[in-house]
This record gives structure tokens, C-alpha cells and sequence, in this order.
């Protein structure tokens, strides 16, 4: 694990706040570089939950900056680290995502992951009388990395042989995975003990290694659960069968810095006449519905694809899932769509 | 008029077409760009409600243009001339823009404004009952401005004063209103004819000219009617008394190339501790439901402002409405906001 993974620790921020809260915003580090830079303009990106607590950052930053520094908050919708806000990057002298860890560094760019400072432990205690194996992955998100070394040395006291890796490029820390990557996951243990809140990433792992038994521990609702795939996967499959008869298709190309692919896109589009590229940022049920399309590929996040698939007014598809829908590849072929590379 | 007005006139087409449609698309113009510059990709980008037209017209042009041209149809919303998809603009060799007739001229872009093959005469016999006095102010759409010269001495002929002027150089031809700008109706008559469809711009042109008449001669669906602003100006007033509590306040500075009045919005942030900037495109209610603000104070289009208004979780002023709110105006001062000027 990088030693920055540590930086954001709740308990090494001395700074007094004006506004109480659970994360460390790594204020120093921000006003450092608004003074080393000079900087006038500061872009503070959050991703959507975080949001509402933008202006409290801002106002910390404003009382410890010079009165002469006009904070900019994004009000543009961010998922993920794939997801900068390149209009306000491009039109300040510092710009600042928070609650994501870099997928690719850039002087430009201060991320500021938010570790969070929830106890893992107490539910790992609940969590290994489910995993009756030797050997065992760990993954987890960004905003538990802090503690990464500290469980892989927990479960290692309790005698697991525990299989940790870095994916790929797309993410910083090993042992994280993304929404839409789970290289991290490609190890040699038949159960993976995910540590995280929320059922997103788990699903998402569990889909990409269907072979392995996928065990949530979180520490946040206090739960320990075992990932499922049966909805999602029956969507799928109910996407492709509807989207088998489709004449026209819209074949979309994600703007957002870290999603496009359109060296996929325009590998559909230049097979089939009845394909057209759409370019777009958000993906949104609206934007879609004014095209008079009769099924859809996303070239772009695939969770977008399979979690709010259900939500477009027509078959929506990964990639992979269209070669199937138009008899270029069997039925059994169908897996979850990955991201690797940055950009 | 300007010449170029009369060039979408559906008459003066000579193409055979794949689709049947109600529109000039002005094929030949775009085929010629795209052989004169050797485009290998293509952007193309249509209003809301026409977008499900793309498909067809990237139809046409395929089977006009060399194999080895990508037409890109933008899939970003977009509501007027101002509100160009810059991302798809700045990576094709062609960008084209459907719909709306040019704020800027510029040779990246060639813009097909769409003139309306509808006879306008037929709901004018009717509107004249209507105009009693021998002076008349007359204003129309791009959509309507092939007939605009036309319409100007049908009018004389029938013995009015006919007023009509370019209102500032947002706008593109003499007569032509946009959704922010009435500036072609500065005229010195009391009553002024409207000829377009639906009631978005006659309802902005009576708010922003109060004092006159403001008769509605929709050729597209066959009536005529008197703007009534009342519902909207209550709208106004009560979003301003609504606000006049509001402590914190998010101030929106719109990033669509032609709707950024940032120097408005940092004037507002300098002055008051309790307000955010806040950046985006699209600017709408599930974006401002995640800032945990009072009001809000959009500095893009007003129009949004004053017809979505009462969709927003907190009321949304216009520049001018938030001085009223926090005291710098009094009451009487409230105006309808509009744009000048371009980028």
C-alpha cells in the first residue's frame, strides 16, 4: 500500500474546522497549494453524496486564503476519479476532487480520497466465521485503504493465507477496486472478502468472477452479507433476448475524461449501417428517450448499463452483451463489462 | 434580411431524400464542407425536439459522403443557439449545428437554421383584427425568418406603420427574438405582432416589454392570443419574497458557451460571505438538491430561471431579483433578465 493511502487519516488533521465532520478534507494540503501556486481561482469538485458539504469546505478554505481566492464548487454530477469536472480544471489555478483516489496523477489535479474513519474490525470478527477457506482475497475502496495493511495483518493473525494484488493502471492502491474494475480480484482463492459500505461494488465484483463466492463486510451498516447476482444477471440476460430484433442502433460515446472507448464505438458503427454514435456526458434515461433508437450500446461506464439499465425505454447493452445480441458471439460468452487504462 | 435567410427555403431543394421530412437541411451546403476540408469526422447536433431526426439526416449524408467520414450526432441537450456541444465541436473537422440561426459566426461552425415551410398569412388575416392602432412592431423567430420580408409588406400593404429593427449582435437577423433577447422589439409602437409557434418567446418579449401589446399570431397551430404574463410575474414576485430569509446562497454561473455572465456572479460572491459559486451546464433540480443552500441566483439562462422556476426545491432568482431579495432594490425594480453580447 502507498504510503499516501495513510495521508488522510482523520486523526493526524490538527487544523481547528468551523464546521464539525467525519472526514479529514486535507485542508493544509490544499491551502499549500493555493500559496505555492498564487493561485486566484480553486475548483473543489465533490462526488454526488458528498455534495452538501461543499460550501463548509469552502468557507474552511476562504478563512485560510487569501480574501483575494474565489472558490469554485462543480455542481456537474461525478460517480467516480473517471469523472473530473475538465471545464473547471481547465479554469483554475488549483482544482480539487475529493472523495476518490487518483486514477491518474496530474500536477493539475489534488485528489483527496476521504478515508473514512469507521472500525473495520468488529465486523471482520462476524465476517470469517463465513469464510471457511484457507485462502482469501481482500479488496476494498478507496476510503477504506487506510486500513488495508492493518486487516490483511488481522486476518493473517487468524491464519488465512490472504491474496491481495494491484489491478491495473486504472487504480492507485492494491487491493481497491473500481465499479468498474475488479483486477484486484484476479487471484488465486475461490472467496473474496470485500470491506466496504453498500452493495455497488461487491455486485460488480461478484459479476466479473462469477466462479468466486464474494463476502461483504460492511462496516458501515454492520452487516455481513453474500453478494447476489441473480437480478442483475437476469437483466442482462432479458436485455440482450429484447434487444435481439433491434433494426437501429444507438451506439454511445461517453465524454467524461475517464470513459470514453471509442475505438469500440467506432468498431460497431463501421459493421453496421443501422448503427449511430451518440456523444454524450450524462447518460440519462431523458437524453436517450429523444432518440428514436431501437436498442442501445454503452461504450461508456457499464454500471450505468447494468444498474440503471432497467430505468432507459429501450434494451440498453455493454459491448460484449451487443456482438451477442447481433449473433457475433454465443449467448454463454456474456460477462460484466470492464474498464482498464486511464486515459 | 440578410440573404442567406432565404437559403433553407424547402422549395429550393433539389435532393432526393431517403426520409421524407418538413425541413431544408441544407445537405448540399454540408457535403461541400466536408469534401472543401476533408473532413474524416463529422458532428452533428439538432435542438430537443427535433433530435430524433439525426438518425435520417446522417442517413443522407453517409450515402452523399465518402465511406471513410464518422458522422457524430451530439447527445447533449440543447435549447438554442448559445448552447453550442463544444466537446464534439473541438474533436470534428465539420460541426454542424440544426435549428437556430448563428450568435456568433465562426467557420468551425455551419449552421442550418431549419426555416418552417408554414404560410404565415392565413393566421395573419386573422391577427389583424386584433391590432387596431396604425403602428406595429413586428418580430419573429429564426424558424420564421425566410418569410420575414414578406411579412413586413404584407402588413404595409394593409396600411400599417411597420416598425421592426436587429435588435443587438446576439442576434442575427432584423426582427429575430431569442428566448433572452427582445431587443428587436425596442420599437416605437404599442402593440407588437408575434409570428412563431407556441408562447416561449412572446411570453419573455410581454415580461420584458410590459408596456406593450404583445399579440401572438401562431401559424403552427392556427391561433391568435394576447401574451398574458400574470401567472409568471406572481411566480416572480413570490419567488422573491421567498427568498428574502435566504442566508446561504448558491450562486450559479453556467458553463455553456454562450450563457456565462461570470463577472455578474463574482460581483454577487464578492459581496456576500454567505454565497457559493457553483458551476455546471445543465442547471436543474436534481443538480441544486444537493446543495444544501437556501436560494439560488442563476446568472445562465434566465429562462430557465422563470419558467422552470417552481420545479427547483428553493427559490431561483434572476441577478437583478436577488438584489431585490437582499435589499440592494426595491421591489418595483423586478424585470425580466436578459442576454447581450456573445462570447
Amino acid at each position: 500500500m502507498s504510503q499516501d493511502a495513510t495521508e488522510g487519516d482523520l486523526r493526524n488533521t490538527g487544523m481547528s474546522l468551523k464546521h464539525d465532520r467525519e472526514w479529514d478534507y486535507e485542508l493544509d494540503r490544499i491551502v499549500e497549494a493555493v500559496e505555492e501556486r498564487d493561485a486566484k481561482r480553486v475548483g473543489l469538485q465533490f462526488p454526488e453524496g458528498l455534495k452538501r458539504r461543499g460550501p463548509a469546505v469552502a468557507d474552511d478554505l476562504r478563512e485560510l486564503c487569501d480574501d483575494n481566492v474565489t472558490f469554485l464548487l462543480s455542481g456537474q454530477p461525478c460517480y467516480g476519479a473517471c469523472d473530473l469536472d475538465t471545464y473547471l480544471m481547465r479554469r483554475t489555478d488549483v482544482f480539487v476532487h475529493f472523495g476518490h483516489s487518483p486514477m491518474k496523477e496530474s500536477d493539475k489535479i489534488i485528489y483527496v480520497p476521504l478515508f473514512s474513519n469507521v472500525d473495520p474490525f468488529p465486523i471482520l470478527e462476524e465476517a470469517v466465521e463465513d469464510l471457511p477457506e484457507e485462502d482469501v482475497g481482500l479488496v476494498t475502496t478507496a476510503q477504506h485503504m487506510n486500513r488495508f495493511g492493518e486487516m490483511v495483518e488481522w486476518l493473517e493473525d487468524r491464519d488465512y493465507n490472504v491474496h491481495t494484488r494491484r489491478g491495473d493502471e486504472r487504480l492507485t492502491y492494491e487491493g481497491q477496486v473500481l465499479g468498474c474494475n475488479y483486477a484486484s480480484a484476479d487471484i488465486d482463492a475461490d472467496q473474496v472478502l470485500y470491506v466496504g459500505g453498500g452493495k455497488f461494488h461487491p455486485l460488480g465484483l461478484a459479476m466479473e468472477h462469477p466462479e468466486k463466492k464474494v463476502l461483504i463486510a460492511d462496516p458501515v451498516n454492520n452487516v455481513v452479507t453474500v453478494a447476489d447476482t441473480e437480478k442483475f444477471m437476469k437483466q442482462r440476460y432479458g436485455a440482450v433476448h429484447r434487444a435481439m430484433d433491434a433494426q437501429k442502433w444507438g451506439v454511445i460515446f461517453c465524454t467524461k475524461i475517464g470513459q470514453g472507448r471509442m475505438e469500440i464505438a467506432e468498431e460497431i458503427i463501421a459493421d453496421n449501417d443501422d448503427a449511430y454514435l451518440i456523444t454524450m456526458d450524462e447518460v440519462t434515461p431523458d437524453r436517450l428517450r429523444n432518440f428514436d433508437m431501437d436498442a442501445f450500446v454503452n461504450t461508456g461506464c457499464p454500471r450505468i448499463t447494468t444498474d440503471d439499465g432497467p430505468q432507459f425505454h429501450k434494451p440498453m447493452l455493454t459491448p460484449g452483451e451487443y456482438r451477442i445480441a447481433v449473433g457475433d458471439k454465443p449467448l454463454d460468452s456474456l460477462e460484466f463489462d470492464t474498464f482498464h487504462g486511464t486515459w
